[in-house]
C-alpha cells in the first residue's frame, strides 16, 4: 500500500467537485487539494445530447479540459475510492491509502430506471444517459447506424436527446408519463409552446403515457409497449427517466441520508461530521420556499454548492445569504430558448404559496424589423402579500439564458415586484426588447395592479 | 380657441412620455390621459443608426406603432405646445387650450453641437442625429449618394453610426476628443477591445483629437480640419457630440433647473410644483453613488422614470427603492456586444469610491466546440468595505444584453460579492458559460479574495 497525504480530499470531478476544488484552493492556497475521479476523460454533462447531432458531432468535442485544475495547483488522481474510514480519515483506493483532513463527497448521480424496465438494460439498443465517456462513445457509434429511436422521459435530457436525434434525421418518438413536458419547471401553457415545437420537428410526441414493456428480438430491442397497449417499433430506446444520487461509497461509510437518498448536509454542505462535506447530486437539497427536501439535479446548482463548501471547509468564512435551491434552468428547443427559475404557478397552487402571476408577450428586439427578432414571453410569480418574486418562466431567443439569471438574482435577493417595476435596464435594438415594453417590468406592473385591487375599496 | 380637458397632460411621446402615459393609465384607469407630441410619426431612438445599413435599411422599418397607446385608452394629439400656464393649469397649442390637472414634461433632448461648429450646420452634408423622422429620412437619402463620411463623437451613437456606415461600404473616419471611446461606460482596457474591432472594420479611428473646423466649398462640406492641423477630405460630416435637455417650454414656464440644464425634480420626478412632473432627457438626473447631478441620457433610464412618475401622479403609491441613475447601457460593435452598468474602475478612482475590481475572461458557451461560442469578458467593481457591487462591464455575445441587466439588478438590490459568489445561475451549453466557469461568480470570488487579504494577518 502506498500512502498519500492531502489536506482536502474531493471524491468526484464533475461540476460540484471541480468547483469545490478551485474554490478551496482560492480560499486556502496553502492547503493541498486532491481530486480523485474514476474517469480519465470527462465530458460537459449538459452537452451530452449535442454529441448526437451536428452541434458537437462527437464525444471528443465535448471533453472537458484539465487545464483549469492544473492552473489552480489542484492535484488529481484517476481511480475508484473503494471505502472511506471517517474516524481514521483515510480513503482506500487500489494500492493507495489517502490520508485527509477534510473530505468532500462529490460522487454525483447515475441514471434512474424504473424497476420493471431495469432488466431491459441488457438488450442491445437500450441506453440510459450516464456521464460516462466510453459508454456515450459506444452509444453514439451504435445510434449512428440506426434510424428509429424512442426516447422515454420528458425532462430536459429526454427532450434534448429527442430533438438532437430528430435534427440528425432520425424517426423519433418521445414518450412521457406526465401530461406535459418539463413538469415542475413550466406551467402547462408554457410547456404547450415547447410541445408545438417538438411536434413541428416531426417528433411523435406521446404525453401522459407510461411504458409497460420494452420488446426484444434475440436480445436486440425491437419496440416498446405502452401502458395503453399500443406498440411502437424501434431500433433504439433511450431511457431518460431521471437520475438518482450516487451514494454507494457514502453508504459504506455509514453517512446519514435525506429523503430522496442524498447525503444529509446543512446549508454549508457539512455533514454531521464537521470534517466531511457533500456537494452536488449526491448531496441532499432543500426547496427554497418550503425548505423541505428537493429532487432537483442541475450542474449549476451543484456548482453553487461546490462554491459554498469550498469556502467553508475550515469554518464559516462567508455567511450564506440564501437557503435552498431555486431550480434555475434553461434549454433550447428548436430555435427558441426555454428557461425557468423558482416555483411555477401550478406548483404554488398545489400548496406552497399564495401567489399572483403576471405574464407578457412581446419581441426580444426592437423595432420588430431587426432581422433576428423573435417572440419573447415572460411570466413572473410573486407572493400576494409582500410581492417578493418567487418564480419566473421565459420563452424567447438566446437572451433567455441570461435573463433567467436576472430572475434568479431577483429571487435570491428577495426583490419585490415593486422594485422590479422601476428597475433600470439596458435596452438595445439588436439585444433586447424595447425600453417601453421590457417584459419583466410589465409583468411586475401587472402583478402590482392585481395585488392593489385587493387592497383598495374602489 | 377650442378647449380640451384632461386629467393628465404629457408633453412628449418618446420613451419617457409613452411609458409614463401607459403607467398612469394602468394605475389610474379612471383618469383621462392625453399625450401631445410634435411628430406624427415616431422612431425607435436607439435604432436610428441601423437605418443607415442593411439591418433596417429605411426609416419605415424603424417606425413605432401607436397601437399600444390606443390599446391602453390613451388619447393623442399631434402639435406643438407653445406655452404653459402652470397657475391656471392650461397648455396653449395652436388653436387649442388644454386644461389639465397634472402635467408631465417629457420633451426629451436635442443634439448638442459645440458653439464653434454650430454655423457649419447650414452646410450641405453636415448632419446631427436628432429623433426626427423627416430629418433622418432626408439624411438617409443624401448619405446614400455619397461615399466618404466623418463621424465626430465616440459616444454610443457616434460608434454605431460609424459602424453602420462602414458596413454599408462607405469610407469612414471616426474622430473623438477622448483618448478612448465610450468614456464613462468602459475602462480603458475594455474600450481598447472595442477600438480594435472598429479598426478592423476599416474605420479610420482618431482618438484624443478635437475638430477645429468644418471645411466647405460653395456651401457644401468638403472636409474637416483637426486641432492638430491635419485635414480629412469628406462628403459627409455627422456630429454625434451628445445631446442636451430640450427645455424651451419649461424655461418659458419658469421652472427650476438643475446643473446640466434638466428640469429640477425629486426622486419621484416631481418638480417643486406637486402637480407638475418631468421625465426623461428633459429632467434632471442624479448619480446613484454621489447623488450629484448626472448627464446620462438613455431611453431605458427614461422609461424607468416614466414608470415612477406614472404611478406617483396622485401621491406616492409605491415607495421608490433605489435612488439615482446607474447608467446601464449596451451596444453591439462588430459581432461583439459591449455592456456597462454603474461606475467604472477609472471613475471610482477619480474620487467616487474605494473599490476592488475582479475580471474574468472565458467563453459564452460550453464546451468551446459549440458552433457560435465567443469570448466573454466580465469585470465587476465592488466597494472594498461591504462588498456591494457598484459596477460591471461585459464584452461578449448577444447574451451580454441581458447579463448587464443582471448586474444592474445586483447594483439596485445592494447585492454584495459575497452573495454573488454562491448565486445560483442557470447554465446551458447553447446559451451560457459553463457552470464551473460562470464569469460573474468568478469575478466576485476574485474580489472577495482581494478584500480578505487586507482583513487577515496572514
Amino acid at each position: 500500500m502506498q500512502k498519500t497525504v492531502c489536506d482536502v480530499l474531493i471524491i468526484g470531478g464533475g461540476p460540484a467537485g471541480s468547483v469545490c476544488a478551485m474554490t478551496a484552493k482560492m480560499n486556502f492556497p496553502d492547503k493541498e487539494v486532491l481530486v480523485v475521479r474514476e474517469q480519465e476523460l470527462q465530458m460537459v454533462p449538459c452537452a451530452i445530447p449535442y454529441i448526437f447531432s451536428q452541434t458537437l458531432g462527437s464525444v471528443e468535442n465535448n471533453l472537458v479540459s484539465c487545464a483549469p485544475a492544473q492552473k489552480f495547483g489542484i492535484s488529481t488522481m484517476i481511480g475508484k475510492v473503494e471505502s472511506v474510514d471517517t474516524d481514521k480519515k483515510i480513503a482506500y483506493m487500489d494500492e493507495y491509502e489517502i490520508f485527509f483532513d477534510k473530505l468532500v463527497f462529490a460522487t454525483g448521480s447515475k441514471p434512474f430506471v424504473h424497476p420493471t424496465l431495469r432488466e431491459s438494460l441488457n438488450l442491445k439498443g437500450v441506453f440510459t444517459v450516464p456521464k460516462n465517456v466510453p459508454y456515450i462513445r459506444e452509444m453514439k457509434e451504435y445510434t449512428d447506424t440506426k434510424n428509429r429511436v424512442v426516447v422515454v422521459g420528458t425532462g430536459f435530457i429526454g427532450i434534448e436527446m429527442a430533438m438532437e436525434f430528430a435534427e440528425n434525421g432520425k424517426e423519433v418518438t418521445l414518450v412521457g408519463r406526465s401530461r406535459h413536458i418539463l413538469k415542475g419547471s413550466f406551467d402547462s401553457e408554457v410547456a404547450a409552446m415547447a410541445e408545438e415545437i417538438i411536434k413541428s420537428a416531426n417528433i411523435n410526441y406521446i404525453g401522459g403515457e407510461g411504458v409497460d414493456k420494452i420488446l426484444e428480438n434475440n436480445g436486440v430491442v425491437c419496440g416498446i409497449k405502452l401502458q395503453s397497449g399500443a406498440i411502437i417499433d424501434t431500433d433504439i430506446v433511450v431511457l431518460a427517466t431521471g437520475f438518482k444520487a450516487n451514494t454507494d461509497l457514502a453508504e459504506k461509510a455509514n453517512m446519514k441520508f435525506g429523503h430522496y437518498g442524498g447525503i444529509w448536509v446543512d446549508e454549508y454542505m457539512r455533514t454531521e461530521n464537521r470534517d466531511i462535506f457533500a456537494v452536488g447530486d449526491c448531496a441532499m437539497r432543500r426547496h427554497f420556499i418550503t425548505k423541505q427536501q428537493s429532487k432537483v439535479m442541475l450542474a449549476s446548482t451543484s456548482s453553487a454548492e461546490g462554491r459554498v463548501a469550498g469556502s467553508s471547509l475550515y469554518g464559516v468564512k462567508y455567511l450564506k445569504h440564501f437557503s435552498g435551491t431555486i431550480a434555475i434552468f434553461s434549454t433550447v428547443i428548436g430555435d427558441m430558448a426555454f428557461a425557468s427559475a423558482g416555483i411555477t404557478c401550478e406548483e404554488a397552487k398545489e400548496g406552497h404559496a399564495d401567489v399572483v402571476v403576471g405574464a407578457f408577450e412581446g419581441m426580444n428586439r426592437h423595432p420588430a424589423a431587426i432581422p433576428d427578432a423573435q417572440k419573447q414571453y415572460v411570466k413572473l410569480v410573486a407572493m400576494r402579500n409582500g410581492g417578493q418574486i418567487i418564480g419566473g418562466q421565459i420563452v424567447g431567443g438566446q437572451e433567455a439564458g441570461e435573463m433567467i439569471n436576472l430572475i434568479g438574482a431577483m429571487i435570491e435577493s428577495g426583490m419585490t415586484i415593486y422594485q422590479a417595476m422601476t428597475m433600470q435596464v439596458a435596452t438595445q435594438p439588436k439585444l433586447t426588447a424595447a425600453p417601453t415594453m421590457y417584459p419583466l417590468t410589465i409583468a411586475a406592473t401587472m402583478i402590482a395592479q392585481e395585488i392593489s385591487k385587493g387592497c383598495t375599496l374602489q
